[in-house]
This record gives C-alpha cells, structure tokens and sequence, in this order.
C-alpha cells in the first residue's frame, strides 16, 4: 500500500462494537449508531449484527446508500428541508425502510407533510449545543402541530455537542437529560448521546443513544479522556519525508487527515506509536511532527490517529482493514461524500 | 441541483486566470500555477491556453491524472521519497512528459537516483515557513550532491507560506526574495510565489510563480486583501434548513466547506451576498450564520465562500459550472482525493 492510507484495524473495531453494545444494554439502552463516522456497508452490518437497532444518519443519501446496503431501520437525525427533489426521494426511501426524521419547527414539519406525506418524526431539542432543535418547553407544541399535519410523531431526539471539551461531558449529559426530562419524559424514544456522553454511566431519562465516533475513535476522544490509545481503530499510515532539528515532515496532510482542530487539542492528530509526540502544523499534504526523543528516518512509516475520524473518512475512497499488522480485507467508503 | 453543491462561475474564474497571467507577464514571470486547488481537467487547461508554462501538484498521482487530461509540463513541488512502487511510477510519469521534481536533502536526492534514476529537479529552500526545505545558505551544497547523484539540477524553489496572515504577506514576499537570493541567484529556474505574495508587485529574483488558490479566491483571501468578494468563483450552493433569533443554519458543513480557519479568520467562511454575516460554527453537515439584519427564510438556497477552497474542492466529485447563474456545465473534479 502506498502512503497516505486509511488503515482499519478489524480486532479494536469489533471490540469497540461489543463494548458500546454491552454498556447500552446494560443500561436498558437501544443503540442507533451514528453511521457518518464510517460511511462504510460493512461496519453498519457489523454493528447490526451486535445488536444495534437501525443506524443515525446525517443526509438523504447517507440513507440510500445504507439502504441499498441492507440496513433496514433508519434514522435521519437532520432537520430536513424537502426540496421537491430531495422530497421524491423521502418518499421513496420511506417505501422500503423503517424511516425515521427529524423536524425542529412547524414549518418544517408542515413542510414535509405537504411535500413528502406523513413520516415517523422525532422532534429535535437544543440541550445545550445551540445549533437546531427546540428549546425543551416547546417539544410538545411542535409535536402537536407535527401530528396536526399528519406526521406520526414517535419521540424527541437530541445532539449534546456541547460534551466535546475536557471536563465538559459530564454536564452535557447533565444538560442532556434534563432537557429531555422537560420535553417529553414519556416519550415513546427519547434519543440522546454522543461517544463522550454515552461513556458516562447514568443516562437519565433516554431510551436510545446514537453515538458515531465510538467505532473507530480518534485523537479527539483520547485527549478527551473518552478513550486510550489502545481503542483507536482507525489510523492513517504516512511516511516521513522530510526532517530537521527535533521534527519530521509526513506526506499526510489535512487532505486525508482533515482540519479539525478543538481549542483543546494537542495538535492535528496524535501518534499512538509515540504519544509523546505532538502535531504542530499541517498543510495540505505535510503534517510536522515534533519528537521529543529520535526523530524517525526518511522512508519510515508512522501510524496517525486524526483529531476527528468522520473527517478523515470522508476523504478517502477505501479502508484498508488489517488484523495483526497485515492487510486481510478492503472496504469501499461507499457513502462518502453523500452530503445531499 | 440539490444543496450542497460546488459551483464555478466560469466568468469570474476566467478572469482570475487572465489577470494572473497578465501580471506574470508584466513582471517578467512564467507562471505555473498550483493545481492542487482545482484537481479538475478543465481548469488546467484553460491555464495552460492562457499563457501558463506548465502546472504545478502536489502528489505523483496528481501529475499522473493531469498528464492523463494532456498536460505536457508538471512541476511535482512536494520532497517525494520513493518507495519501490512510487519510483515505478515516477519513472512511467518521466516517460511521457516534462517533470520536475522538488528534493530537500542529500537523502532523498540519492534515494530518487538510486530508485528512478536521474530527473530534473529542484532544490526546496526554506524561506520562512519551517515546513521542508534546506536553509538557503546550504542550496547549493545539495545541488551539487544532486547532480553527483545524477540528476538535472534546473533550479530552486520555496514556498513562503508564512504569507498567510494579514500584513504578513509582504514580509514574506521579502523574506522570499532574500532566500531566492542568497540560494542561488543565478539558477535557471527560481520558482516561488503563492497567491498573497504573487499580487504584490515586486517578485524579487524570481523567474516563476506557482500560484493556486487565486484561480478560485476563498473566504480567506478576502479577509487577507488578496481580492474583493466579486473575485470568489467557487461557492457553495446551501440551503436554510433551520433558525432561531438572529441565526440561520444551512446544509452545509465542514464534510462540503473544509474545516480549515486560521487564527485570524473572522469564522468558517464568507457570505459574497451578505458580507456582514458571520459564520460562527460549523458541524459535519450544518453551518450557523448570524445575520446582523433580516434572517432567511427556511428553504432559501445561500451562497458560501469557504475559507480555503482547496479544502472545498477535494471533497466533491463535481463542480457545477455557472454562468450568469445559469447552470451550463459540469466538471468532474478528476484529481480528488489523489493523496498518494
């Protein structure tokens, strides 16, 4: 394999998989992971197979493609607006999945009534992160009016981004159940939880979580204390191809293992092969890498676990799946780039 | 089309192409310009009729793609260490058109001769960016131990990246200047110039420019002064699925925008329509924009400069050709993703 490439290591995913399933299960918890961190057939199969209800997806194409791929129960947690080219497509979809979407106002909600015909929604609520949703003491007139357009309204879902800080996931998951305790706490699904919300034990008033990262993990959720090193699954192999002083230059740059970048962050990404290394700046193709001990040599071959997988997916094509080191399988990144 | 797309105003994108090579000519410059902005066919060629001397990638799988679509001239600007199978193809892509090479160390300029055997190269000088490259007081030590290894020393290059930030730019074109210098001030070829440093005026000792982002223009070149809002070419169609207060979500996030926003950006991207918008946050699939008056409506489609369109461009397939808002093309954007 040529570098840079996105590596998958099959043993750390499937025990990440058993290990979120068996922690929703023992908290009487369905688990509806979020499929945009892997966009790949195969490990929404897996998760399936691991007892997890249906997967979260982000876009109408995300769902296609996961239904084209068998996946029978979905769940698009968006605030959907129905042009009548994505409504044709709703319904279409509708017709040969459990489907279900997201609505965070009348409008919207009146909207694809009028251009999709009835759905089973979820009511969207802003616990905190204050991106879409309601606020919690308005889920019931929205569900209200939800109905009176026609719509099965089947529960409340939220998103606590605000979990993504050191020290913060604990009150996200505080600001989480509470807000839905407010909304609807009888609720047929009340559906919550990120990867570092659904790490903490008490999951208050939820009867679902969707969190996505968790399959794979990343940089992000170590220095978040969500995870070890041990856990990351997917890394990006990058060769060195510079060095100078104390650094080294690798040929993966955020064209592969993308921008993102948390005030919080150590860097660009960690290596979990040297964990006391740190990345201090990243270009397009180059990302360099302080050591603090011997730099590595020109031609060496460095794992790099990115600051946010669902990133890094989405820009490349193919997985490489290996188990003890050596390459034993090849997946298609099939709903890559699905944004719309 | 449905939101989100990429969409080109092929005028604007013409334009940008003759003035830079207009101002090439007029000081005396080739130009060769980056085309790891655009990955697309059809760009590179309008560049190259318009007077360009060659084009320059970032990867040996971008010079393969390009000479594919009929472009003679590749400048590889990037210190390539070879692996066996990189070599091979290296060594196919010398075969069938003009390539240059960039080396930045004794190293690596005797592993290309020994694994592809002689190219025409040029020396990476380090002229403030502390990203690859040799001081320029050791240029010539390394041309010499390049032609010893057997290789076409044409010249030197650098990158001076350090150009990126307001009132930076022309200490960097400075800095350029003197580097180029001091390296070699009679090379055949002495190659610089990034978009904030090629619109200034005075070039220094250099014989070309490499350009890339002004084909396009981003949210990050407006707020550096490089071009004014009417000089954006590519934006992204997205539409209000949400709001609340003064702010309004669209459907496009960092998985179509990029997530790349450097210290001194004023958000995640521009509004070429609305220039006091600001975009405060930025998800996988939703943007926040706060408007200082009227909030669009929900359904209304927005246009979005990206921070840094070289980010936008590799993570769609297609690029939707405008012309007086008309849709009148598409180009597939060929080079996406080609990391290795």
């Amino acid at each position: 394999m040529e570098t840079p490439y996105a590596a998958v290591d099959v043993d750390v995913l499937d025990r990440n998989i058993r290990k979120m399933e068996a922690g929703a299960g023992e908290r009487g918890l369905a688990l509806r992971p979020h499929a945009k961190t892997h966009k790949t057939i195969e490990v929404g199969r897996r998760q399936i197979e691991a007892g997890a209800v249906g997967l979260t997806v982000a876009t109408v194409r995300e769902a296609e493609i996961f239904a084209d791929g068998g996946i029978e129960d979905l769940f698009i947690a968006y605030p959907i607006w129905p042009s009548p080219e994505r409504a044709r497509r709703l319904r279409a979809l509708a017709e040969r999945v459990a489907l279900r979407v997201g609505v965070d106002s009348v409008e919207s909600a009146e909207a694809l009534a009028r251009a999709v015909g009835p759905l089973d929604v979820l009511v969207e609520i802003d616990s905190g992160h204050h991106r879409s949703g309601v606020q919690p003491a308005d889920a019931k007139v929205l569900a209200g009016a939800a109905t009176k357009a026609g719509h099965r309204v089947r529960g409340i879902f939220t998103f606590p981004g605000h979990g993504y800080g050191p020290e913060l996931r604990k009150q996200a998951a505080l600001d989480e159940a509470r807000a839905m305790a407010v909304a609807d706490a009888d609720a047929e699904v009340r559906s919550g939880g990120s990867t570092p919300t659904a790490a903490l034990e008490d999951a208050g008033p939820l009867t679902e979580i969707r969190p996505g990262v968790y399959v794979f993990n990343d940089a992000q959720q170590v220095e978040l204390g969500t995870c070890g090193f041990e856990d990351v699954a997917l890394t990006v192999a990058a060769t060195v191809v510079s060095r100078t002083g104390n650094r080294a230059i690798v040929d993966a740059g955020s064209k592969i293992l993308g921008a993102d970048r948390l005030a919080w962050a150590t860097g660009f990404g960690r290596l979990p092969d040297v964990p006391e290394a740190r990345i201090v700046a990243l270009s397009e193709h180059h990302a360099t890498i302080e050591f603090p001990d011997a730099v590595p040599a020109r031609g060496d071959v460095l794992r790099v676990a990115p600051n946010h997988v669902c990133t890094t997916v989405n820009l490349v094509d193919r997985l490489v799946v290996v188990r003890e080191g050596g390459q034993v399988d090849e997946w298609v990144v099939a709903a890559r780039g699905a944004n719309t």
